[in-house]
């Protein structure tokens, strides 16, 4: 009783791409402070050069590298004090032969020095130092520009902005961050049974999870709401709560009604609301089949299972990279653990399977185990550490063979 | 020239956690939509049965499985339709033996059924139903509490909530999250040559990137910020923003000053606030030594270095799991990325030696490569996708040799 065929993932993320290639999403600049999470919506290039100046490493003093050949704890190298120079402050002092600088680690090398002799290999005599050490040149100084040269491109545009990323932005003196506009994310679920979190269930009805978890899954990639709603199954509701959605929104999730049962109406829905309407209706995942890829208004619609377990690998499978690559030029790829597979399964869904697992440390890597106990979604999602992908082609997995852990 | 000794990051990690093993971080209950990062203060425990309800996975007929032996399609089993149940409602029906009742996925399966068939394996005569599959017991059910039973426990105290945490808190109807409260972090920064973001940089200054680098690190995890300041080596200043910061938050980072040199006051400072005052100056870690761990009113301390790298993993190997661990109870493991190393380093530094690198694919998994072209820290951390830990006993690592790579 198939009614609708399904589409390969790869398929779909092609038919994404192509649809969605001229979609705009503005862009803006925002504090550093409030950039973590974002993406790049033009590539930062440093207009400056780091260090700007010719900078000590060391506590020690500024020489000419010439003037230190030869020398040694017992015949050091005498040379005259001309200055020093102090932290964050500019200097005129230079060093000629003969003559040296005393500079902070942190300080400006002056002018003419090729080198910092620390201080616990000198001695003071008032107006001369002994320099007890022949330096090299370049030794204990980073020149001007050796981090970053003024021009560079640091970070490409699409780059997703990580902790790591805000001390380059500061330290290339980038305090306003230009970024794409968060994408608009509105969240329907639909479902006679659903009943919202802190309500009493009566039977027959289950709590709605869904809601929540998109909401989560979206805020973490760093999404706007603009809306969230549960509504029981019927046409005019869901046509009206869908049509304001997709009027504020880039991209629509409505969970539940998918699947084909007697209420399967969203797909009408979806389609009354303009061209081209539902694209795609099912998908060769597993589990999350009974999804929907629809384009209305030139927005993006993704119909979701209601199971929690199938509209969760849905978003994660589907939503998710549409939201990073095709919305905002995402390219980098994921880091998923590399990990030995700890369990057998054969699958001949052909469909590609999606499978929770968690990670167990061994002294060779990482042990990929299926989650023990019972199946259920809850118990799933609170004892994963991650999931595996089992391509269709695969039809299963042996125990050792290498596997790739998603987290979450 | 050893003005301070080090010690071991371990000895360090002891330190801190029996300095501050009474530390009471409060608890507060929020609403789940704001629990994403945040860190569970009492176990869930699950206070109601999921399913509440013995639940159908797929639309078709409630039957009795003795009542289906030896049935086929050409020889079907004639059951008395005696109702249907509906989505999301209660039902009185109960399936005595010869009847079925019509219910579709995730309905409730009546009293007296113990196993749905597939509507596609069935026949329709007006009030009776042909099956033509014999069934077995639990067949296409779900039972009560099979996911989680009531009692269960389903999150730990000390889990630090994920994206995939708040389905499961959902489904269990726990809306109201109890959390301890966000920890408070103060961070300063000093350095007469630091020139806050925006603001023009003059001959001998250098930006600032510890302050942000640190408030989105702290954030990252979850902190609130109380206080940030960039201020002059200047005693007094110094003293009386960390006397405020020591009031108002449970955590003060303070970076540069703690090197030793000519402005080094920070010990003094700290100490002059009260006892015990510093409990370590110097950490055996790399970048990174010159880290001081303090407590002056029951309150943390940290004196990072001023230098952007060692200050960065300063708070990586120091701070971060102090606040997970030792203030929340966070207690999961991390979960590195398990590579080969691309390459060949000597390390003897007598300390724990921290190389940020890059990650790239292979057929055989992950290899971890050093960040090529100059090493400044601008392009350390645009262009690293984690950093490995070499610990001082290993004296480096050989090409070819496994790895663990820390994500940031």
């Amino acid at each position: 009783m198939e009614m609708f065929t399904v589409m390969r993932r790869q398929k779909v993320a092609e038919l994404l791409e192509r649809e969605f290639q001229g979609f705009q999403v503005d862009s803006e600049t925002i504090p550093i402070e409030e950039a973590r999470g974002r993406v790049l919506s033009e590539a930062i290039v440093a207009t400056e050069n780091i260090p700007p100046f010719r900078r000590s490493t060391v506590d020690g003093y500024a020489v000419c590298s010439q003037d230190t050949i030869g020398c040694s704890e017992t015949l050091p190298a005498i040379l005259t004090i001309v200055g020093e120079t102090r932290m964050g402050e500019g200097t005129d002092l230079s060093v000629d032969a003969g003559e040296a600088v005393y500079v902070p680690t942190g300080g400006i090398v002056p002018v003419g020095a090729d080198s910092i002799c620390m201080i616990e290999y000198t001695e003071d005599f008032q107006d001369e130092v002994g320099i007890q050490r022949p330096m090299s040149q370049l030794e204990n100084l980073v020149d001007i520009g050796d981090d970053v040269a003024l021009g560079d491109c640091v970070l490409e545009k699409g780059t997703r902005i990580g902790t790591q990323h805000i001390g380059a932005l500061a330290a290339l003196g980038v305090h306003l961050v230009p970024v794409y506009h968060r994408i608009r994310v509105a969240i329907i679920s639909t479902g006679d049974e659903l009943v919202a979190p802190g309500q009493p269930v009566e039977l027959g009805q289950i709590r709605d999870s869904n809601t929540d978890s998109l909401r989560a899954m979206a805020e973490a990639l760093g999404c706007e709401i603009t809306l969230v709603s549960r509504i029981e199954d019927e046409f005019d509701a869901i046509q009206q709560t869908l049509e304001k959605a997709v009027s504020i929104s880039d991209v629509v999730m409505i969970s539940g009604g998918s699947s084909v049962g007697n209420h399967d109406m969203t797909p009408d829905i979806i389609n009354s609301l303009g061209e081209p309407g539902v694209l795609v209706h099912g998908i060769a995942i597993k589990p999350g089949k009974p999804t929907m890829v629809a384009k209305v208004r030139n927005k993006a619609v993704f119909g979701l299972p209601g199971h929690p377990a199938s509209c969760f690998i849905a978003y994660k499978a589907i939503v998710e990279p549409f939201i990073l690559r095709d919305l905002q030029g995402v390219t980098k790829k994921e880091f998923p653990i590399m990990a030995v597979s700890d369990f057998q399964i054969h699958v001949s869904s052909g469909r590609d399977v999606f499978y929770m697992v968690e990670l167990r440390e061994t002294n060779k890597g990482w042990l990929a185990a299926p989650i023990h106990g019972k199946s259920g979604m809850v118990t799933l999602l609170s004892k994963a550490d991650g999931y595996i992908e089992i391509p269709m082609e695969k039809e299963g997995l042996q125990k050792g063979e290498p596997v790739a852990v998603y987290r979450f």
